[in-house]
């Protein structure tokens, strides 16, 4: 930050009336009287690179949006839609697997429950979106799980729900990310033994393409849902083209028929709640769209309630396509030698070995990991919105600076990538975290609307109500069954970790709480002015150029100004004393002769001696420290100059009565 | 530091008439006017930790001492003997060892040249001590190599005695510790694979107990050399009766000798000239007695040059008789299979294998450890001389700062045990890196003093002179020859380091004098006043009790003080605009709306524009942006709070013109 504004120290000399008479006008619009308005090259960057970087970006995905500007670029529904969807329509590649991964367990007849399980989560899905749809409406300002719930139920159980999400966006893109590369595994097996580096090398490069200020409203991240939409669907009405009028359906061979039935379970309810649970990881990201909502173009909650329609249909039709054929294909998840996922094998049958099926991965795949960079905006932006409510550090709120967001992905992309080390790039072993947390979130909201029309009482509001208690119902089982039956194969570390996440967040917003009463100043009234006195101290190592400024600057703020000279070196002392009282006569100097070859320590005591030797009656004066630092201009710099005066520093903060003031003295001026 | 000195705050009201009469009683002397001594208590320590070890410490090895104090406690000659010796007496331990392994080398009719050997580095020895008395005569202040070459040759070349030195005391602890481990394990032969973890923990032991501030002075640091000193005399009078007077010396036998035949290489001169550099490992240790004269009682260089007499007649003394013993006794080194130290083996032959071996090996690797422990006082002190004279940095200067003083203390350790670590605690190994730096820093300072007589032409000074050049040749002969036999066993390695040290030590010379260049004020006349103006700028985040504080400090040092608020929030904008003119209508806000969402530079950009304003015929202001620090009393506190503050400061420290004022707001105040 050394050295200001490039541009402006840029400017010719013949520029400089310019510059004096609207001097503001690079970085602010003046809004009013006291009142200045920041363009962009107030937070532009000040490196060539951070300029290349703004440019190379500039051209990708367009440049950064001031808050209003991004409301002005509203997403039309096509957009909205691809860019809101990609984490829930990207589940249709994993969600049939899962269910299939169950049934195996009940032999091939249990198999064919597959496509009935598919419509049954369907079902579910087109319930929670049209609860979901109420939503929109009810919260056009945008209403995720917990500000439904603060809103309308309370602290607790909106932190519950901010947990319940946070613990999601991690998941999504460990999810997410390993299931793209196995969708890559899968056509070219030889990468397997790769493919917990391969995710880890994902997730760090969407990590750092956020980081660098990537944004999701650039065109490109459309293209992916699409691609797969389309392939996907072409895919469908292909594969079901052959097997219903072609006839070319596959039954399981007897080989594996006798291998399954040898360790089969029997078909029991238990084993269909199972494989229900394992497929409901199909309705994650549903509520991506209710949180989107003022992004949307006029009329917003209207038109976002379309697209969630939208999404739903196409999800289900996905979802319930590709399981179709699965099973009238006679498809098995195959571990062995290498992994190869269902929805490949669909591909595969359909497409055959050609260009068509790797483009169909590659599509796959780029969806997926389009779904794991959505939980790269959302993480840090729930973040923020807890920090604004007092519940996470209050750096997290600033989100237009980069340092906090940076915090967020950081810690996502190494929560994320931890567990893809963890589980070893298996999505089916990471799957039983999943879900757990988002139909907890998914009941949470639904519940907090249900008060809301009961409150609201808008008319027709029974009708709203109705549909949401539905929904708090249906999502209220699920996520029961979801958590009972995938307990042990992990569902508990999410059931462990909220309540400490809640803990972690009551904690904070209590001390921001406790910190605001402390510091409350009375509403009304003028506040007095300063009424206490001031003495200024100034540490010198001798009479020179940053001791000059540094004393300077003390007789310009107090009266009261001495310099203290730490040393065991009595003959230097004395002559310190004389040149001082020759050329700086009017400040007195102390010398505090250290024979313990201390300097910190009798500084800290002299300012003790100083306190305690000021009138009782009288309060004591505010003491400032004034520390001449010099300015490091190479990285050797910062090692050679300052250390003690950064030690004193650090001795001095938090004394009472005490301001410390740096006066940087910069080399060659 | 928060809170101050504690024993003051503790006292009762009634102590309230002493404590402003007389406040600085507790922690300085009053010394003369504007001027006070730091009492110990101005440094003692604040923590009730703190406050145990100092008085643990106090009972074993007496309180600190004070610079004059220091001065006061001289040394009698049979104490300075004992703590200024243990390092070359105790070379005693392994010299006749490494003899012994280069002469093994041609045959047992070699071996016999051992005592030869002996007595002729006993004869440098006593040459080099006869120099040194010289040194002790002519720099009673204390002369080590680095003072001496810095008064009489140059910088440069006392920069190289200044990085032999440092070389060495590291060598010292890595051979010391490990030759004691290697007598503690000829005991007891069952810790031998253990060797590397001892001699680490034996080191790190040593260092914390420094790190501490153990200190050398105390009665029990005399006790390992006289211990070891008597009964090595024992050994050897007991010995040497017995193959004299008795005829018990033993010969090699025939199995060994034809062994040692089959392999055997010629005895050249070459193999006796290696025989001899492993040798002079004998006389490390050397120059500590010409550095510490200033510690002896008056007449200080008289007792000084004494002690050194006495020291080289005891080494000479006990470095021949050990090799007469081992030799005659037939000793060899034994590694395997486990390592049994040539001084083990002569001891256990006199004194059996009862007790008083047990007791020798105890003597000789305590010993052993104090010469380890030497370094940990020698080496920060060579720092403390470096960094007064600008080539290392500054803070190692400060020598009662128990931090700076721990960096060289860590350093010394870390390096040493990593050797230890690399050379799997082997002496053998590690001797050919020791020697080395000691005979060039010998050779450098015996050269300074012919410099020295050549200059002063004090009386008498041609045969002052004559000695020194006799040293000065001897030495310089010995560090060629030690440099070149054993360059490929790792003297290389300390040829190397030498130009890399002083490189880096004038580098920082350097720019330590180019500061001071820059910095300098001319000598004469009264220094200007201020003549700048001054505003203060404000950050502010509403209107709370640190920013009312905050306000109050500004308003009370400058007339032009301004709040900043930057928000891209209107209606909180707004809201606190109206608040702000009614409570505090003296002091400007300017609101800075930041669409961007940033915080940090709308600040920065802001006070660029301010500078910009002014106009470019005035000197632009100081511009003393003032921060509201809330103090910390938890560690979460550091997390949840002053976050912005501390970016903001980073952001603006080093810009021109420009002072950074903390404002520190204690809880409960």
């Amino acid at each position: 930050m050394i050295g200001g504004r490039r541009p402006l120290q840029g400017r010719k000399p013949g520029d400089r009336r310019v510059r004096i008479e609207r001097p503001h006008a690079p970085y602010f619009r003046y809004t009013g009287p006291g009142h200045l308005t920041a363009k962009e090259a107030a937070s532009a960057p000040t490196t060539a690179t951070g300029r290349i970087w703004a440019n190379v970006r500039g051209i990708f995905v367009g440049k950064p949006l001031a808050s209003d500007e991004e409301l002005g670029e509203r997403l039309s529904k096509t957009k909205a839609l691809a860019i809101f969807s990609s984490d829930a329509i990207s589940s249709s590649a994993y969600a049939t697997e899962e269910i299939l991964r169950v049934l195996i367990l009940g032999g091939v007849a249990a198999l064919a429950f597959g496509l009935e399980i598919s419509i049954a989560i369907s079902i579910l899905l087109v319930a929670v979106a049209i609860s979901y749809r109420q939503i929109c409406i009810a919260y056009p300002t945008g209403g995720g799980s917990y500000t439904v719930s603060r809103k309308n139920i309370g602290r607790t159980v909106s932190l519950v729900a901010a947990s319940a999400l946070l613990i999601d966006y991690v998941m999504t893109v460990a999810v997410s990310t390993s299931s793209a590369v196995e969708q890559i595994v899968s056509a070219f097996p030889v990468l397997f033994d790769e493919r917990v580096l391969i995710g880890v090398a994902a997730i760090s490069i969407i990590a750092i393409a956020n980081l660098r200020g990537l944004r999701e409203a650039g065109n490109i991240f459309a293209a992916p849902t699409y691609l797969f939409i389309g392939s996907a669907l072409i895919m469908i009405v292909v594969g079901v083209f052959r097997i219903v009028v072609l006839g070319e359906g596959a039954t399981y061979g007897p080989t594996i028929a006798s291998q399954l039935s040898a360790t089969a379970e029997p078909l029991s309810v238990l084993l269909i709640l199972r494989a229900f649970a394992a497929g409901a990881v199909a309705l994650t990201g549903t509520e991506a769209i209710a949180t989107g909502v003022p992004a949307f173009k006029p009329p917003e909650a209207k038109n976002a309630a379309t697209t969630l329609a939208v999404m739903a249909g196409l999800l289900a039709t996905l979802f319930i396509g590709i399981t179709f054929l699965a099973v009238n294909f006679a498809i098995l998840p195959i571990d062995f030698p290498e992994k190869k996922t269902v929805i490949a094998q669909v591909a595969q049958t359909v497409y055959g070995d050609g260009i068509l099926f790797y483009l169909f991965q590659a599509f796959t795949a780029l969806l997926l990991f389009l779904a794991a960079n959505t939980s790269f905006n959302a993480f840090p932006r729930l973040l923020a919105i807890l920090a604004g409510d007092g519940h996470m550090p209050r750096q997290f709120a600033l989100r237009g600076d980069r340092l906090a967001f940076s915090y967020g992905i950081i810690v996502l992309a190494s929560l994320a990538a931890g567990l893809i080390v963890i589980f070893h790039g298996s999505t089916h072993l990471l799957i039983p975290l999943y879900a757990v947390g988002e139909f907890i979130a998914f009941t949470i909201s639904q519940t907090g609307m249900i008060r809301h029309w009961l409150r609201e009482k808008s008319p027709g509001y029974r009708r709203r109500l109705a549909i949401n208690a539905f929904g708090a119902t249906l999502t209220g089982i699920v996520a029961v069954i979801v958590t009972a039956v995938k307990f042990w194969d992990g569902a508990w570390i999410v059931l462990v970790l909220i309540p400490i996440l809640v803990g972690i967040m009551s904690f904070i917003g209590r001390q921001y709480d406790a910190q605001a009463e402390e510091l409350r100043v009375r509403e009304d009234g003028v506040l007095p002015g300063p009424h206490r006195e001031q003495r200024v101290i100034i540490p010198v190592n001798g009479i020179n150029r940053a001791v000059v400024q540094a004393v300077n600057f003390g007789r310009a703020i107090a009266g009261d100004v001495r310099a203290v000279y730490v040393t065991d070196d009595l003959e230097a002392a004395d002559a310190l004393r004389e040149r001082w009282e020759r050329q700086l006569p009017d400040v007195p100097l102390v010398i505090v002769e250290s024979p313990f070859r201390a300097v910190i320590s009798p500084v800290v005591a002299y300012l003790d001696i100083l306190d305690q030797a000021w009138p009782p009656d009288k309060e004591a004066p505010v003491t400032i420290v004034v520390l001449p630092e010099y300015i490091a201009k190479h990285w050797w710099d910062r090692v050679l100059y300052n250390q003690t005066a950064k030690r004193l520093k650090a001795a001095l903060v938090g004394r009472e009565h005490t301001v410390i003031a740096d006066v940087p003295y910069r080399r060659g001026h």
